[in-house]
């Protein structure tokens, strides 16, 4: 991504600000507009830009259609001592999930390791916001979803039957944890919208015509085309997987099933994730694991590297390294974002961006 | 692999057979090494013809050799409610593993999911093996490992500190289980060890030269190159995490401490693993779940295709036919690994795989 012309930069305080009072206009509890505007910042911040305020016209729209319940009642059931499955209600999915997490954690924390299910959650932003949780307590987490569009087939198939069911694995060191994030497509459709709205051109191998398997590289025709897998073969099975972990185990929605939220703002998505958090110290002192993380990560940095390659970059450095930067120099904002910010704070009567 | 010329088919019963004399001849426990040859055979008729008879001389040289325990005092302590961690004793990864699997089940049924980590293991064979077996206890099977050899490097590296590290997920259907099985480089090393007993010329993009970055595609100069990751930093990334979770949370081998059990047969590789299972049934009815696997498998391979693709094939499909069709005319011995089988055979002293 480097055209950067169009770009403006706004402080994280004034986004996070919009956002919060978008939602509560819109009809979320106060705590819950917080809440939701904390992760979606951090999205931003992240560097994960299809999932923080990019969202918010899609999202707002989708509480005035009645497609997301503006105030939800998350149930968890424990289902046996190291598992749960949470009912989200059809709640925001940052609401959803970070109930979730805690719930995962705090059960980690009794049984060593813990598996929490959710279903009728929703979109929840970036897969690695969840799985980074649990290391602030000392614990790995590991998350997935399904997605909430099937932009991509099975492997050889030309119909829509999959999703970029992402998976995110987070772990501490002595330092910033350790966060992988990834899609199972070879591209997050969050970059593909950003392309989009940024009119930028796509690389061949990212979309694909059904009728043809010729290549698509205008990102405002993808929706005519198939998003290719991570490894062909292997990101549609590890999606399929997914979408049976994370949908169907919970009763969730998969495959034929999954509403496509960009389409549809009016119908009940029922997304399903799921949670496992691990308890370190049940196998080795917490104190042990992160020095060892941490001399393993010196040895990976330090590698000799290919010609060419100047930087060396770990799961995690890039959202470290844009989280700085951005805190410092703002979220970037789209000029057509803006656009779209400024008339949602008009029609909701709220402090538009740039007042803030 | 197509070039099939050179290859013999034997029995299954015979190289079940082989294996476990070879393995008694060399001071395992009978019913261990009926459990090795048990699963070796398994490796094979699946059609993981890197893991099965193909390593026979090379475990049999580490039992000589002192680099397998012969008969290892396979110790598990309960860490937590739903976890465990197993320490091996050096013994053959399989019966490590197999001991794992079968205590992993077994908590799962008290706590709804488990995660079982092992250090002090050895290579076990395809993960798919493991991942399979909780599917015939309702239950969803989840394993990863680290490789017993470095021939990845981290994304934009060049020095061997990544192995192949597979992940592997087994769940159950109403007919046989999907089983998606990946090694975190675009192709599994035993892969490329067929290609070269075989003689064959590996596709581009498979090895680089650290020196240049340049293509290997001669598989006897594969010892030169760098192993690339599959979906380039995504692969590198999964490798890196399976490490740690596999290996330095269990205190068993990553990075820098892998022995490489292809160049050494007398060190202890500490080998590291984990397995999650977890019990349908505590999230949603088993023949719920089932009926709902079965329903998404058949949209799946109802789909429309794209041009030139003949069939759809999902997670497990290639295991199935393989071993039917492997069951029905044997497996298939590349004619140098039969010399081989043939040498092992009258040193330990039993019948030749073909008098059987």
């Amino acid at each position: 991504m480097d055209d950067r012309t169009n770009l403006l930069r706004i402080p994280a305080r004034a986004t996070r600000a919009l956002i919060a009072d978008c939602f509560v206009a819109a009809g979320l509890r106060q705590t819950d507009a917080a809440r939701c505007a904390e992760l979606m910042t951090e999205a931003d911040l992240t560097g994960a830009d299809g999932h923080g305020i990019f969202r918010l016209p899609q999202y707002v729209r989708r509480l005035n259609a009645g497609g997301f319940n503006k105030q939800p009642n998350i149930t968890v059931t424990k289902t046996a001592p190291a598992t749960a499955l949470v009912d989200g209600d059809n709640g925001m999915g940052h609401l959803v999930m970070s109930r979730a997490t805690n719930e995962a954690i705090a059960i980690a924390r009794e049984t060593g390791v813990s598996w929490v299910g959710v279903r009728r959650s929703n979109h929840a932003g970036p897969a690695g916001l969840y799985a980074e949780m649990p290391a602030a307590h000392g614990m790995i987490g590991f998350y997935a979803a399904v997605a909430n569009a099937n932009h991509m087939a099975t492997w050889g198939g030309a119909d829509l039957l999959l999703g970029t069911n992402p998976l995110a694995i987070g772990v501490p060191s002595g330092d910033a944890p350790l966060v992988f994030d990834m899609a199972t497509s070879i591209v997050a459709y969050g970059t593909v919208k950003k392309y989009a709205l940024r009119g930028l051109t796509m690389p061949e191998g990212w979309f694909v015509k059904p009728e043809t398997g010729e290549a698509i590289t205008d990102p405002a025709k993808s929706h005519e085309g198939i998003l290719l897998p991570m490894g062909e073969y292997k990101g549609s099975g590890l999606a399929l997987m997914i979408g049976l972990l994370a949908g169907v185990l919970n009763g969730a929605a998969f495959g034929r099933d999954v509403v496509d939220f960009n389409a549809d703002d009016a119908s009940e998505t029922n997304t399903g994730h799921f949670m496992i958090a691990v308890d370190i110290a049940r196998f080795v002192p917490l104190a042990t694991f992160t020095a060892e993380v941490d001399r393993h990560v010196r040895d990976l940095r330090a590698s000799k590297r290919l010609p060419g390659v100047e930087t060396i970059r770990l799961p995690g450095d890039r959202r470290a390294e844009c989280r700085a930067e951005r805190l410092r120099d703002g979220v970037p904002i789209a000029a057509q974002l803006l656009a779209q910010l400024d008339k949602l704070a008009a029609e909701l009567k709220v402090k538009p961006l740039r007042g803030r």
